[in-house]
C-alpha cells in the first residue's frame, strides 16, 4: 500500500475527486491510503495564519515555513520511516512525466506539499526531496497538480487497475502517440469506421495501427518520435510515409 | 462571463474543486460558469451504454461517438453560437501552457470534452477545434486536466484575480522562474533569510531577485533560459555567474 500524505490549505478541494472512479476503488482495496493534513491545524498564532508578507517587498503572500515544518514532524512522528520522500509542488519544479510516477509508484510512504499564494518560504526547500510541476502554466495551488500525481502514479501499483487496463498504461511507454480508435457503431452521420478495422485480417489491423501511430506522433509530437526506440520494421514504415527523420 | 461546458462521464468528480478557492469566488461573482453535462444522459440503450469495444480488437474500452456528439448538439442548441472551440483533453493533444490559457480566456463560451477509457471514437475529432494534453503522463480521465485548464484559464479573466494576485500570474511570463521567497520569521531552526532581503536597499534587492532568478532558472530550466527574453543587465548578471548560453 502506497500512502500519500498530502499538506494542504485546502482539505475540502479533495473530497469529490477521491471518491470517483479509480482512485475511489484504489482507496476502497487498501491499494492506496490518501490522507489530508491541514496546514492551518499547525499554525500557532490565534488567527492560524498560515502566510505572511515577502521579505524585501513585492506582491502577494508568502506561506510561512513553520505550519509546513511542523506539519511534515507530524506526520513522521505517526509513521514509521522519517525517510520518506518530500514532494513540493511549485512552477519551479521538475516537469512531471509518466516515468517520474512510475518512480513515485515505489514508494510506501509519500509526502505531497500543495504550495499557494505567491510561493513558499524557501527554507521549506530543505525538507523536500522532489520539487514538481504539472507544466509550464499558472494554477491557483498545488491541489489539482496533487490530485494528478496521485492519479498518474496509483496507475502503476499493482493491482490498481485491472489487466485490461494496465495494457493500456504500458501502451504509452513505448514512447509513441495512441494509434485511433473506433467503436460501434460502423457508420455515424456519415462517418465510416476504416475498412481494414472491419476485416478481420490481424496483420493488416497491427500494419493500421502501427503506421497511423508513427503518423500522428509525427505530426503532433515530433519530439517524441525522435526519442522514440523504433525498430527495423517503423522504419520501413516511415519511409512509407516519406517521413525523414534526420 | 466565460461559461465552460464540461462533458463528462463523471460530473460527481467536480463538486468539491469549484466550491474552494479562487474558482468558488470566480463563479460566484459570475465571472465564469460551469455547467457539467453527464454523457451517460446521451447515451441512447437502455443500459446507457458510453462505451464499447474496439473495432480491430485490443485492450480496453472506447468511448462511442453518439452520446458526444449529441452532449455537444445538446450544449450548441442552448447557447448563442454554435461555433465555440471544442477541446478534447487525449493524451495525443498539444501540451498545455500558459499561452494557450491566455488565448481561452477570451472566449465567450468553451466545450471541454473529458475522455476515459482507452479513448474515444476518432470521429469526435471531426467535432473538436483544440485537442489538448496536460503532459506526458497517462491520467484516469479527462477531469483532473479539465480543473487544470479551468483554473488556469480563469486566472487570465480581469476580476477573477485580485490587483496583487494578477502581477504574481504576470510575473511568469517573462519566461523565467520565480526567484526564492522569504517570509517571517528572519530566523526558523537555524535558517536566515538572506541579509539582502532585510536590508531595505530596493536596487539590491531587485539585483538579488533578478540574479537568482537567472540561476534558477539555468540549473532547473536551461530550456525557458534559452527562450527568454534578457535585457543586457541580465546578460551581465548572467557573466557575473559564470553562465555562458552558447
Amino acid at each position: 500500500m502506497l500512502k500519500f500524505f498530502v499538506l494542504t490549505i485546502f482539505p475540502e478541494f479533495f473530497e469529490s475527486p477521491l471518491h470517483v472512479s479509480i482512485l475511489k476503488r484504489a482507496i476502497e482495496k487498501g491499494l492506496i491510503g490518501v490522507e489530508l493534513i491541514n496546514i492551518r491545524d499547525f499554525a500557532r498564532d490565534k488567527h492560524r495564519k498560515v502566510d505572511d508578507y515577502p521579505y524585501g517587498g513585492g506582491a502577494g503572500m508568502v506561506m510561512k515555513p513553520e505550519p509546513i515544518f511542523e506539519a511534515v514532524d507530524y506526520v513522521n512522528s505517526v509513521t514509521k520511516s522519517s525517510k520518506k520522500r518530500i514532494i513540493l509542488l511549485s512552477p519551479q519544479g521538475k516537469i512531471f512525466n509518466n516515468e517520474i510516477a512510475k518512480e513515485l509508484s515505489k514508494e510506501d510512504e509519500l509526502i505531497i506539499i500543495c504550495g499557494h499564494y505567491e510561493g513558499v518560504d524557501e527554507r521549506v526547500k530543505t525538507l523536500i526531496t522532489d520539487e514538481i510541476s504539472l507544466g509550464d502554466f499558472v494554477l491557483t495551488g498545488g491541489e489539482i497538480p496533487a490530485l494528478a500525481i496521485i492519479d498518474a502514479v496509483s496507475r502503476f501499483i499493482p493491482g490498481v487497475l485491472g489487466s485490461d487496463e494496465s495494457a493500456i498504461n504500458e501502451s504509452f511507454t513505448d514512447g509513441l502517440l495512441e494509434y485511433p480508435q473506433y467503436t460501434r457503431p460502423e457508420e455515424y452521420r456519415g462517418l465510416r469506421v476504416p475498412e481494414v478495422l472491419l476485416s478481420g485480417n490481424h496483420r493488416e489491423i497491427a500494419l493500421f495501427r502501427r503506421r497511423e501511430s508513427l503518423r500522428l506522433t509525427y505530426e503532433k509530437r515530433p519530439d517524441l518520435l525522435k526519442k522514440a526506440k523504433l525498430t527495423e520494421e517503423d522504419k520501413k514504415l516511415l519511409k512509407e510515409l516519406n517521413i525523414n527523420l534526420e
